[in-house]
């Protein structure tokens, strides 16, 4: 739909016909009072090629349809996606509530913390091998070691594993041991990355940027899904606002919106836009009453001794207590019991 | 708390001290390896006056006392304020719904919305008689007339009445109709009207501007309290950010922050942040679920009819389940049920 | 425009064409292969009312009129305004030089800063009364004692004065010596304030709010446009962002895109977003470059003992050499030298 | 520097003592009338990840600190850097236009681009044989055929190269021509492609991520020179805000104060930030008034038949016209001419 100037000259609306018409797409002029509206029917990438918002007398360009595919939530009819990972369901009437430690540190941390997780009724154990960190001064995970100690973890509990992915290089051991594979919000418009998730063929966890918009989350799954991989789950993880009284702004909106315009499930991370213990609690009850499919929370059983985001761990003694809450919430926003999505224990 | 840069020189640095002197205050330099600090003890406002972010040598200042003193949690030693409001409790374990419809129309739509809001449980009546609109071109409200119809509406249900007021010249009619004068997000510096009210002594529902941060919030309340006026409720109604798949970000990490931060009552407007009907409930459960102390919420008899914000507005009809299910997400987090925060009804 | 879902029904689609038709205006439907669009033509107003936002099936409402009529481009053929307040142009070829302190502090202070800039070719003259203050307990500014300096400061160079005003009981006496009356940010949407300015006649210079789009703030000026005052400068002055490094940031692009839209002159002012000196420069030299008719600056004859915002106050003494600076940046971008556009002096 | 609540017990203070001490720092308390203020003086890193932000009793941890080394401007004492990339110098009194297509589309377009480039002054050859698109049905650019014309282009004009690389396996073919490798904005984060730009020591021109602090921007930067290569160039191409009525705002408050914070040279790209083709001059003007070393910005021979941005390409056969006038806003602001910073051509 292209919107012309008012001040717009009959020869201007012409030349926009002639090149809508030049990528085989048929133009529709509407000649209002004030403004004409031609509207352009046709392919959409080929009609965005012609980049009409630079073109003279043209007011703006508005699109119609959108831009994503095969993330519609047209392509299911309406129906939402459910998956079953590793005997954990998400989507539809189930909740996952996926926890674990920031960062893989040893095996005692991460196999005590896999039982805390397991006992309180967690669906999935994550876990980072390997850390994306603002400074190269920082520590940027343990690697293989760590994928190794996440494999004990899901050898001991059953639980499927999410950890994250930053090089393509680092694809094959990675899908030794993840059930899902986690891209992280300064990842999400990395193509290359997702190109290969897609073609890997592992779920994908994939965090929204820090501004990025809802349609360009899609778009960043569609570079997933278009590889013949139909498992992405999106995440809200907080957005960059002007407000400086917390790390993260966590729009929580996100969730009912994306859940229209998308089949796929949708969870909210709240220890990362927090940033503190304290605020994980109510944020995740607000989650999961906003209607999320899930919730990837960090705990630990020792947060002061974390080596990464001790104080956003909830503390592991007090985990069961939490997820008992979250629960509540969740069945008030027409969830199942946790018990219902988290795979069958031996 | 002055940081000077690592380049800075000692004249530098001894300026910086004399300034602070001279307003009366000490200073308290500690010499580091790469840069100097120097602490400044004293009455805030004299400090701040020397504006000292822009001297040579100056990195930043970072302020140590938060500039709000009234409505800061310490005020009361971290116990919550809780408002009677013509019956009505808030605040604490109070929670309040507050309904009814954005712009009073005609007597039939008041006193039929009045009625489904009493019998749903809602404790307070809103309805706006004079609306501050983008657009000179929109109907800006009924003004005195419509202040009658609220009066009508309280009588006949004993629902204290929240009414927004534009016009400090207003301000006599509004004081014999409301109980509650809201004061809308574009006003919320408008530091005329905040002092008026202050004087006024009525209860003030003070609206987060769209990119107002929370300190700034608290600092407009400040206006308010410092005449003289205690009654103040702070409301998160949505910010502005990049998104533009909704009108607001409700910014729902607000309420559990201001809370930490004020002793006051933390109201969320679910209605206008969204601009949609269908996203109206999930972020009603959600904003109780993070433990806000009410909800100002949107509800007409015919939303299609409405006059202004009716595709925000929530049927009538369907009143009574929402505040239903509201109520249980409000308890989740800790609130007494809705019937122990409403005025008693004869 | 009327953009519905995909799945809309083909009622969903008549009752919208329905609801059109009864508010007098005219469908005009197009039945592409995924969606449809439907056409309102007739009153923007009455069409906005309709909220069809909300209504079931529609994907989005596409306004096609602008909403602002008074303010917009068309309404002068493309024609710039050139307002001459007080022998002072500004628009169109004519560039003006607004300087003067934050705040009126001393009768010495306001006059030896007038004389600086009269002398350095600035075209008239600021200075602050009226202070709007984040902190009720800052200083508020000098009052009716404030205004009588400005007073003497215009008798004595004959530099038209600009000044705020932000309580409408106070607009007597700011007319009084009053050239221009300036609305600040935070007042941008006080629409009380418009309109009384709008009757009052007198030119006004409306600042962007902070986080307000430039649609709204020539919403705001066609507020004072439709009482008939056709003198109104827009000034962009910094806008909130996420980014912490400055106080605000300034949003130059808004002069050329604010140009288009209309035709009224568009000011910058870099020293309230910068809120330091050594960035005021640079940021005077881009405002010119980018095309703004004019800039209003802070100079103080001595800024460490300023009242108010000294740190982003120009030395007076430094204070011509700045002007002949800007003088060139501005004639890059097709301005007249600064003296064809200050007021004759005796 | 830990800045504890007013409500902070005796008990809390000696723990975060005892904390900052476990890592090897030293503790300096300041005990104040209303709050404690803990100086913590060791390493950096250490320090921060003891995760004081969450514990008990503090109120906020305040870094004193710049976490960027190798790119502060105290690490050349206040020099700033020029370099010399094939010829082409940027950096302190020499400013670096540097143009070219968006997209490497035929042998044609990239050498008549190249040669209107010379002719005009520009000093480097841009144009991108990988593309980052939004989406996945989008063209994503000629790869190495691509790259080769870029290598003829070279080859007859002597204009260094500057081209983007998305995926580290392709840095083998990219090194064999490109002068400067360009990251993406959407890759600012991507520290696997940082790291391997740091060791592969050609130039780099790092573009700002839309939501990136200018801190977070240093860091990124970091990343390369951590690894040895020295020579990175800054690039501001606008960021993400509420503004709707542009692609992107561009922030030239970011060049004085990059140029305050680092050594590096600081460019800008008025393309991508407007867009739109009749804002890339006014922008480029202020860019180069407000201080920045160089300018990237994109041209065609063609812009209407351009596979990708046409609508914000310069026209080439204007080019010459526009450099000339960006060249008199550098100068302005303290820059040589275009010719004493552009390779000297045989």
């Amino acid at each position: 739909m292209i919107v012309m100037k008012s001040s717009a000259t009959e020869e201007q609306v012409d030349h926009v016909i002639d090149r809508i018409r030049s990528v085989g797409a048929t133009a529709h002029p509407s000649r209002g009072e004030e403004v004409t509206v031609i509207g352009a029917i046709g392919d959409r990438e080929h009609v965005a090629r012609l980049g009409l918002e630079g073109a003279p007398g043209v007011d703006k360009v508005v699109p119609i349809l959108k831009p994503y595919k095969l993330a519609s939530t047209q392509l299911r009819g309406g129906e939402r996606s459910v998956f079953d990972i590793g005997g954990a369901k998400i989507g539809g009437e189930h909740f996952a509530l996926i926890a674990g430690p920031c960062t893989v540190e040893s095996r005692e941390q991460v196999l005590d913390t896999a039982d805390v997780c397991l006992s309180a009724g967690a669906s999935m154990f994550r876990g980072g091998a390997y850390k994306p960190r603002t400074s190269p001064y920082s520590f940027q995970g343990l690697g293989e070691a760590g994928l190794r100690l996440l494999g004990e973890a899901k050898d001991r509990t059953g639980l499927p594993i999410v950890t994250e992915l930053m090089d393509v290089r680092d694809l094959e051991p990675v899908l030794e041991v993840a059930d899902v594979i986690q891209v992280g919000a300064r990842n999400m418009q990395n193509y290359t990355l997702l190109t290969e998730l897609g073609r890997a063929g592992r779920p994908v966890l994939l965090k929204r940027g820090l501004s990025s918009t809802l349609e360009e989350l899609l778009m960043a799954a569609e570079y997933v899904l278009k590889e013949g991989n139909e498992h992405v789950l999106l995440c809200e993880r907080g957005i960059r606002t002007f407000e400086t009284a917390y790390r993260f702004t966590l729009d929580l909106m996100a969730v009912p919106v994306l859940k229209e315009m998308t089949h796929l499930p949708v969870v909210v991370d709240p220890s990362h836009a927090a940033g503190r213990r304290d605020l994980v609690e109510p944020l995740s009850l607000a989650a999961a009453a906003v209607g999320a499919d899930g919730i990837i929370v960090e705990t630990h059983p020792d947060p002061e001794q974390a080596v990464c985001d001790g104080p956003q761990a909830l503390v592991a003694s007090e985990f069961a207590a939490y997820a008992a809450k979250v629960e509540q919430a969740a069945m008030l926003a027409g969830k199942l019991p946790l018990r219902e999505s988290a795979p069958a224990v031996a």
